[in-house]
């Protein structure tokens, strides 16, 4: 097919003519799809039912050291949940302190604690004149609102193939002190789909930030979440490298069971330096009386150990593949000549991202919505929900079931067409 | 039974002989007990266990609603567990939210959220010179430990055997704009098990803060904590009692199911006025994804109404009621005439309070370590662990077995006697 920017006006307006029946065809079936939510299938939270049974009435809920779960104690998560994680997240047991549901509470208490408390000792950031960080865009919306809700300015830096722009970040943290952290997505980036080159790990682990007590926020959610069993992104594990290059100190490491097993009834972790634990535990130890270990020793005894895991995530993938590969098979086809965009292949994780001509994105999500296909709202990856070029989309493929996706992208195939059309017309 | 004060000092020391040799023989025993933990015993944990078996693999996790319990969704509680823990401590469903599995940190985040936000509007605590809690006293050393972490001064307030001084309590809030809250037990308090009188509950409801953030933090912790099936004391519903005075917006109200199921894997909640309620969702959506809807609707369907509480509540009751018995008799039988200290007979919650005569309480509590009892450290129930008269020990009969706590309580009884004719004949 001819790309639309070397199309005449006269055909362009012909191809206009021919999508927009298209379309109204579309609008005529009174759809209602959603690839607007991270949100796991019905289908892929059936994998997880057998959690339910492993805790029976008739079960020992004591804990390898002899704890009973039961009951009040162990302020940072059970033995053997830490060493699940451990391994999940390639972190020593040690390093790693159990919370309860939700990964991104604990990022939020992480900001909370670094406002009222600071970091290991340094001025409470409620204190400062000025907190900043910096945002890899297209980034997770929700990242963006916790620092957002503390008044904390955000910097945007845009992400590249092999992760944010490195000289852009080097640059900033070593001159501005009150660059107090960085949001990061490192492997199966959402919404990109992106992981981490080694060179930007290593160059992340050897960052020299004018404040102490700066930090990366490296939100690990999709550590174990591959689309294929051997051609697997690897990413460099941070902490490991932050050690070696004598910045043992520099990261805070997120992740959770949430795409695991159920949404919202998981187990969320935190890995760090023994420095950082000291300094974050000071806090715990008063704002808790320790979190769900019964749901912690569930968990443990579902998977058993990691090949568990890997196991489980091989089921999830069995899932997810079909339908990541039928977009992006999609758009090769559909739209892969036309010059009015560009997507990554992504090989884990739980979306896709578009990228429209500049000043696109609004138009074909609003487009879509007309024809009964609710996208993420456009704008929403960015700091402030402004992306400045209005061309990201993220979709979310994980929810809706094979049929429904592939005619929910038919039509943002056509929509995505039309919005470009509209705007290479303008520009002629 | 003499009173010590009335016996001449050979009468003292002969008493003081033979007690030594009392408790040298305790002393040989080499025992481990311990009065000094709040924590439910294994024969009261075991009473939850049909909890584990109520969501199994064929069971469908879908709510009233229509919501699946295991994906994401609905940041403030389901419907039917609002519902449960509405009815639990009489409130609307619809003044509540339900959290994961700690109250504590509910308070620790209430705190934690006025200090960098302030409440429905007002200056950020963390932005003022000088911010103040009221502490009854004696009352939770936890209470005290969030305050005391967020630089908060504490002003201790003296308990009635109607709950707080509240002569004191309306002339200093009425007076300092920087009073912003008072920490309250209201029910079988901890530790002295007090429930506040009606007369008390009003004259909260009507206070007249300075601070228009001011704040009741009304810890419900014990609401159905009761040891008697017929004699139970009664609280006064204080949100319904605030909005009549005209106050509708000046208490948070703290519950969880810690000590009815599991502690760590209960659930815990919130209610307080609609007002409030959208000043905490500005925040919550931003810190959670939401908290464990699971384990929200197994206490649903394990429970299955307030009834199933009340009954469950009396199991627990079977079990706890000859502990707390047997340390009150002896107390009577033992220390009765002796004139060497003071305690409540609860009929409810987790605690006894033993006040011995003044500057004795350190004492009676290493002397119990010596002779291999654990109690609860003395000062524990006061803001910074001082307490003024060094007179209050807290005494937590939930945890030994009936046998082990009787001989605790025996060694207790020896070192109260002891130490109180060591402060007796020091004085003659």
């Amino acid at each position: 097919m001819q790309s639309y920017q070397e199309m005449t006006k006269e055909e362009l307006l012909a191809e206009k003519k021919s999508l927009e029946a298209e379309y109204k065809k579309f609008q005529q079936r009174g759809l209602k799809l959603d690839m607007s939510r991270g949100k796991p299938s019905q289908e892929q939270l059936d994998l997880s039912m057998g959690m339910m049974d492993v805790l029976a009435s008739y079960v020992d809920l004591t804990c390898e050291d002899g704890t009973d779960c039961r009951n009040y104690g162990v302020l940072d998560g059970i033995h053997e949940a830490k060493v699940l994680i451990g391994d999940m997240i390639e972190c020593n047991p040690d390093n790693i302190i159990i919370y309860g549901n939700s990964s991104l509470n604990i990022m939020y208490d992480t900001i909370a604690r670094s406002m009222t408390h600071g970091v290991m000792g340094s001025t409470p950031w409620c204190k400062l004149d000025k907190v900043k960080f910096l945002c890899p865009v297209p980034g997770y919306d929700r990242h963006f609102a916790i620092t957002e809700y503390f008044g904390i300015e955000m910097i945007n830096v845009p992400m590249l193939p092999t992760g944010p722009d490195m000289d852009m970040v080097e640059d900033l943290v070593s001159k501005d002190e009150a660059i107090k952290g960085i949001w990061c997505v490192p492997k199966y980036s959402n919404p990109q789909g992106i992981t981490y080159s080694d060179e930007t790990v290593r160059r992340f682990a050897r960052l020299k930030p004018a404040a102490k007590d700066f930090r990366i926020y490296w939100d690990n959610a999709y550590c174990v979440h591959h689309l294929y069993d051997i051609d697997q992104d690897h990413l460099i594990e941070i902490l490991a490298e932050c050690k070696r290059a004598g910045n043992p100190d520099m990261v805070y490491k997120f992740c959770s069971t949430s795409k695991i097993t159920f949404p919202g009834s998981g187990v969320a972790a935190i890995a760090t330096s023994a420095n950082n634990l000291e300094d974050i535990k000071k806090q715990l130890k008063v704002q808790t009386i320790g979190h769900d270990k019964v749901n912690q020793l569930r968990h443990v005894r579902f998977f058993k150990n990691i090949h568990g895991i890997t196991e489980h995530m091989r089921k999830h993938a069995a899932s997810l593949r079909p339908k990541f590969e039928m977009i992006t098979d999609m758009f090769d086809k559909e739209l892969g000549d036309l010059g009015v965009g560009t997507w990554y292949k992504p090989k884990g994780g739980y979306f896709i991202t578009y990228e429209t001509l500049e000043g696109c994105a609004k138009n074909v999500v609003a487009k879509a919505k007309k024809a009964g296909v609710v996208m993420t709202p456009a704008g929403a990856p960015f700091p402030y929900g402004k992306d400045p070029k209005d061309s990201v989309i993220r979709i979310a493929p994980s929810y809706p079931s094979l049929e429904d996706l592939t005619t929910a992208a038919e039509i943002f195939v056509v929509c995505v067409k039309l919005a470009s059309i509209e705007k290479i017309l303008e520009e002629k």
